[in-house]
C-alpha cells in the first residue's frame, strides 16, 4: 500500500462523529473491522492476579503499585472498584504534597505496604510518604548529591519516570547517572552504582524494573553521541551484573547462540557493526530510556532501544542496527533471544522506547502471546512475544513518512519523499520527531480489551545540517520545526482495539497528551493534560465523567491503591518533559528550533500552564 | 514594676487550663479582668461597613478582597457568612493553581471583580486567574524582568506580601525596589518606578497600600545599612510625590508645624540626628516592610518603622529616632502628625513594621478611637490614634527582655542584664529577633471583639560582634542563635481580648505560625502551618473545627471571597520567609547563625516542609 492510500485508508476506518463536549471535541469512532473485535473480558489471560513467581504474586495485591506500569505486564491496570464509572463524578482532593522542585515530572507515585515513595525530576529527591497519619506526613526524604553538569547533557528536561519498590528497597536512577538502593523503611542508602558516565553525555531517566534479583536500567543520551546500552544490576549488592550494548559486535550486544530472530535478514552476524559506515557505531545512540516489560512465564524482558545517532540519518547508511530495536533478553544474563529492529535507519527520530505490554489474546482464531506497543513510529504492533513476529502493524494516527510495515519482511517501508536531506528542508513530515506516542505510557484493560492510548497529533518541517561529534555535547544534526498535524488539536487519547486493529473511540486534545493512562476495573481510564486537566473518561464509551484542575500541567504516570479498604487515585502534576520544555526550561518561544523543534508547536503553553511540582490523592 | 513581677503577672492572668486536642496543646485562658471586658460586637464602629470615603466604600463589599488587609482599617474581617462554624468541615479544595516559583510565599490571594490576583515572591511574576471559567484559567500573567542581585540583599527570603488593586490597577513592589503598576484587565504596563537602589541595599518586600490617589510604599534593607524611608507615588504616573526619611532631620522626616507627638520629649527638634552618634544616622535602617492601615475619617495612615541598624546596639548610642517608631502621616503629603517610638535603642531587633488595625471600641467608660497593635516587642498596645498615646501595653507572650511599657512617659522599659554586649554572650533572651509576632498580619472580628493573633514562642542567645559598613553588604553586628521558648512549643494562634487586656483562647503549635489570619462574620478564624496545615477555628472558643494539609508550609495570609453567591477561603502555600529559609533557601542545618540564627531553631523543619507556591481554593 502506497502512503497515501494507507492514509486514506486509515480516515475510512474511522467514520468519525464529532461531538461538543464542554469545549473539547470527543470522537467516537466505529472501525469497520467491528465485527472481527471480539471483547477480552474473558478471555484475557493477563492482569496481575494470572501472573505466576513469587514478586508477581505479591504485585497482584491491587491495594499496591510498587513500580511505574502496575504489573510486570505493564498493563497499568488496577482490580479496584471502589471508584468506578457510576460515582467518580464524587472524587475530591483528599490530599497533596509539594515535591519542592519545578521541573517536569513524569513519575508515578508507588505505593508499597502503608507508604507512598516519589522520585522527584533532577536533583531526583526521594519522599516516602506515611499513609498511615493525617495528611500523609514525610517519613523520610533523600537527596542525593547533585551532579549539575549533568543537567547539561539532558536533551529534554531533566525528568525521571519512576521508581521502583521491591524486597525491602526502593531503587531509582539518578541524571547523572547513578542507580541508588534505599531502605524502603528508613531511607538509608544501601549502595549507589555510578552504571554512566556524563562527560560522554550519559544520562538515566527511565524507571528501573527489577525482576529476578536484576535491576534493569538503560541510558539516554542519543542527541549526544553516545553508544547506547542496558545493564543488569544485581539487586542486592549494585554490582553491574551483565551490559548489553546496542551497537557494535554481536558478543557486546549479548546475541549468542540461542539468539533467534523472527526475519532472516536478522540473522547475520555482527549486524552492529555492518550496518553503520566505518566506526559510527561507536557513536551510534541507540539508548534504552523507555519502558522495560516481563513475562514470568518465558522468563523474558522486553524493552525497544532508542533512536541512532545523529538524527540526520545521512551520515549513517544503513540500517543502523540495533537502534530502534524491540530485543527479548533473559533478565538474568542480558543474552538476547530475539530483536526486532522497528524503525531500521530511522529517518525521524523514531526511537522506539514505548512500552511493550504483555497479554494473551485470541488473534485469528487461536489464543497468542502477545506484545501489544503502540510505537512511536505510529503503527500499533502486535507482537508474537515468542517469537518476535509481527502480527499486526495498524496506524494509530496520522502518518505519511512511511507507508506501511511488509508483513512478510516485517520491515517499515519509508516514503522516500520524506527522507531527511542535508541542506534541504522537507516539510510536513507526519508524525513529527516525538512520534504518533512518546514514552507516555498506555494502559489495557482486560475488561474492555482495550489499549488507551495517550498520544500526540503532530507534524514538523525537517532540514539535515552537518553533525559535528564532540563528546558530551549535543549531536544532532537536524533542524526541526514542529506543528499541529491535521485538524489543529495536538493531543489525543485513544481506546485502540488490538484483536480489531482499530480505535473505537478517540478524545482530541488541544495539547499533547504527555500523561501516561491509568484503567482500573471500574471502568474508568484517567490521563492528564498540559494544562493541568486531570479526567476520568468512561472506559468503554470515552465518555467525560469528571475532572479537576491541578495547579501545573500533567506530564505525569496516574495510579491508584488502597489503604484501609478505601481506594485513592494519585498524579504528578509539573509540567515539562520535551513537549513542556518551554515552560520548565523557561525557553524563549521566538526560537523555533528550540527544544529540538518542540518550542515552536508549544509556544502557547507558559499562556496555558506555570511550573510546578504537586501530588494529588483523590477520593470519594 | 520590675521584669520578674511583670512576667509573673502575666502568668498569673492567665489561668491556663491545658487540654491535649489531636497531638496539639489547646490552652483555654481565662483573664483576671475579664469583669472588664465587655464584648464588642455591638459596639465595634469598625468594619468595612462603617467605612466612608470613595474606595472604601467599594472595598466594603465582602465579595472582594483587594488589598492584603482587607479594608483600610486592616481588619482582615469578612461579612460572609455561608461559611461558618457550624458547617466549615465541610470545606474541600475547590481549585488550586502553581505559582511557578519555589520560595516563601507570604502573600495574600486578592480578588477584585470576577479575577484573582497574585503576585509570587521574587521573580515577582503576577497571575490574573479568571474566576468566571471552570479551573480559574489564566487570564494574563506578567514577568518583570528580574534584577537577579536583589536576591543577595533580601535578608531573609525573597518574599513579597502582596498586590493591591484600586481604580483597574494591580499595583506591586519588586524585590529589586520597583513599584509597578499594571492594566487589571490586561496586565499592561502603566507605569514602573524605581524606588530604591538595590546598590545600596534596598529592596521591598511590603504590600503598597493605595490611598487618595497615592501609592504608598517602604524599604527593607535594615540588615544592609540602609536610611528607611516610606514614599507616596502618584497612583496615576508612578512619580514619587513625596519621601519621609525615618533618620535625619525634621525636614526629611517630613516633620513640620503640624507635628505632635503625645510625649514631650518626642517633640524634640531633628531627633533624627540628635540621637545618633555622629553621621550614624546616614546608614541607620528603620526601613518600613510591614503593614500601613488608614482611618479615612481622620485621614492619617498608620505604620511603623523597623529596626534601627546595625543590630549591635552598642555602636550606636542614644534612642535611634524614628526607628521602631509609630507614625501618623497625612497620605497626600507624607507629612508627620505624630510619631510614637515602641522601642527607642533597639536592644535585639524589635522591629516595629507591625500592624495597626484601626478600631473605635470603648475604654474605661467611653468610646476611644483606637489602634490595636501587637507589636514585636511582645506588648499589645491600645493607641490612641488621634493622638499617639498609649492606652494600653501588656505583655501577649513571654518577655524578659523588658519589664514593661512606663505609661506616663511612654517608656519601654528595658532589662539591663539582657542588655546586647559586643564580645560577650547573653543567653536567653526573650522574645529573639523575630519578637512575640514577627509580619505576620493578626485579624480582629467586632462581632467577638477579639484579635487573632499567629504569632511565635522564641528565646535566643545573643553576642554583639564589630560590625562593618561597606554599601550593599550585610550589616549586622550580632550573632544570634534562637530556639524555642518556655513550654518548647514555637508556635501560637492566641485570641486576645483588647478591652479586658488578656488572651481569651491559646493554641500551642509546634512550629511558628508564620501565617496572617482571617475572620469572618460565620465565627471561623483561619490560619495556616509550617508545616502546612490549614486550620479553621472557632472564633469563639479556639476549638479546632477543620484543617487540610497543604502541599508546602503556610506563611501566607488567608483571605475569603464570593463569586457568584458562593463563599470561598483561599491561601497559598509556600514555605519560607525568615522562619522558613532553611527550606526555601536550602541552608545548612549545621550553620546554627543562618538566617540570622532563625536556622538553630529550625533544624527540623527540612523533615516537615518541602518547598512550594501553590494556591488553594476551597469551597463548601
Amino acid at each position: 500500500m502506497l502512503a497515501r492510500e494507507r492514509i486514506r485508508s486509515a480516515l475510512h476506518h474511522w467514520r468519525i462523529a464529532i461531538l461538543v463536549v464542554g469545549g473539547l471535541l470527543l470522537v467516537s469512532c466505529k472501525g469497520d473491522r467491528e465485527k472481527e473485535s471480539t471483547r477480552l473480558a474473558l478471555v484475557a489471560r493477563t492482569g496481575p492476579a494470572t501472573s505466576p513467581g513469587d514478586s508477581t504474586t505479591r504485585y497482584a495485591d491491587d491495594g499496591q503499585w510498587v513500580r511505574p506500569g502496575k504489573d510486570f505486564q505493564g498493563t497499568r491496570f488496577s482490580g479496584l472498584t471502589e471508584i468506578n464509572n457510576q460515582n467518580v463524578q464524587n472524587l475530591h482532593v483528599f490530599g497533596t504534597f509539594s515535591l519542592g522542585t519545578n521541573r517536569g515530572v513524569e513519575a508515578a507515585p508507588i505505593v508499597s505496604g502503608t507508604t507512598m515513595y516519589i522520585v522527584t525530576p533532577f536533583p531526583n529527591y526521594v519522599y516516602a510518604l506515611d499513609l498511615t497519619k493525617d495528611g500523609m506526613p514525610t517519613k523520610w526524604s533523600y537527596k542525593p548529591h547533585p551532579v549539575n553538569a549533568s543537567q547539561g547533557v539532558a536533551c529534554c528536561d531533566v525528568v525521571n519516570r519512576g521508581l521502583v519498590v521491591d524486597g525491602g528497597k526502593v531503587i531509582f536512577n539518578t541524571l547523572d547517572a547513578r542507580t541508588i538502593a534505599l531502605d524502603a523503611a528508613t531511607g538509608k542508602e544501601l549502595w549507589v552504582t555510578q552504571v554512566g558516565n556524563i562527560n560522554l553525555g550519559e544520562s538515566v531517566t527511565m524507571a528501573p524494573l527489577v525482576v529476578k534479583g536484576r535491576v534493569i536500567v538503560g541510558v539516554s543520551g542519543g542527541e549526544f553521541g553516545i553508544r547506547g546500552w542496558l545493564k543488569g544490576l544485581d539487586e542486592n549488592s549494585g554490582k553491574v551484573v551483565w551490559t548489553a550494548f546496542h551497537t557494535g559486535p554481536d558478543k557486546d550486544v549479548l546475541i549468542g547462540s540461542n539468539f533467534k530472530p523472527f526475519y532472516k535478514s536478522d540473522t547475520v552476524k555482527d549486524l552492529g557493526v555492518s550496518t553503520w559506515p566505518a566506526d559510527q557505531w561507536k557513536i551510534g545512540g541507540a539508548g534504552a530510556w523507555g519502558w522495560v516489560t516481563y513475562d514470568p512465564e518465558l522468563d523474558l524482558i522486553y524493552y525497544g532501544t532508542a533512536n541512532p545517532g545523529p538524527w540526520n540519518p545521512e551520515v549513517r547508511p544503513g540500517d543502523n542496527k540495533w537502534s530502534a530495536t524491540l530485543f527479548a533478553r533473559r533478565p538474568e544474563t542480558g543474552e538476547a533471544i530475539w530483536a526486532y529492529q522497528l524503525s531500521p535507519h530511522d529517518e525521524h527520530d523514531y526511537d522506539a522506547v514505548n512500552e511493550d505490554i504483555v497479554v494473551d489474546m485470541p488473534w485469528k482464531g487461536q489464543q497468542r502471546k502477545v506484545l501489544l506497543r503502540p510505537d512511536r513510529n505510529g503503527y500499533f504492533y502486535v507482537m508474537d512475544r515468542q517469537t518476535g513476529e509481527v502480527l499486526s502493524a495498524e496506524p494509530y494516527g496520522f502518518i505519511n513518512t512511511t507507508t506501511g510495515v511488509d508483513l512478510k519482511t516485517g520491515r517499515l517501508q519509508y516514503n522516500p519523499e520524506k527522507a531527511t536531506r542535508t541542506g534541504e528542508t522537507v516539510r510536513y513530515s507526519c508524525p513529527a520527531a516525538p512520534g504518533v506516542k512518546d514514552w507516555q505510557p498506555a494502559a489495557y484493560s482486560p475488561r474492555t480489551g482495550l489499549v488507551y492510548i495517550p498520544h500526540q497529533n503532530l507534524c514538523m518541517d525537517e532540514e539535515g545540517v552537518e553533525p559535528n561529534y564532540i563528546a558530551g555535547t549535543p549531536y544532532v544534526g537536524t533542524n526541526v520545526k514542529m506543528y499541529a498535524g491535521p485538524g489543529g488539536h495536538r493531543g489525543l487519547f485513544d481506546a485502540w482495539d488490538p484483536v480489531g486493529q482499530h480505535i473505537v473511540w478517540s478524545i482530541k486534545e488541544d495539547l499533547p497528551v504527555w500523561s501516561g493512562a491509568l484503567v482500573t476495573a471500574g471502568d474508568v481510564a484517567f490521563y492528564g493534560t498540559m494544562d493541568g486537566w486531570f479526567k476520568a473518561v468512561d472506559a468503554r464509551s470515552g465518555k467525560e465523567l469528571w475532572k479537576f484542575k491541578t495547579g501545573s500541567g500533567i506530564i505525569s504516570q496516574p495510579m491508584t491503591y488502597s489503604y484501609n479498604g478505601k481506594q485513592y487515585i494519585a498524579v504528578l502534576s509539573g509540567v515539562g518533559g520535551w513537549s513542556g520544555a518551554i515552560v520548565a526550561g523557561g525557553l524563549d518561544a521566538r526560537d523555533s528550533s528550540a527544544a529540538l523543534g518542540f518550542v515552536n508547536a508549544m509556544k502557547d503553553l507558559p499562556q496555558k500552564s506555570t511550573k510546578g511540582g504537586i501530588l494529588y490523592v483523590f477520593a470519594l
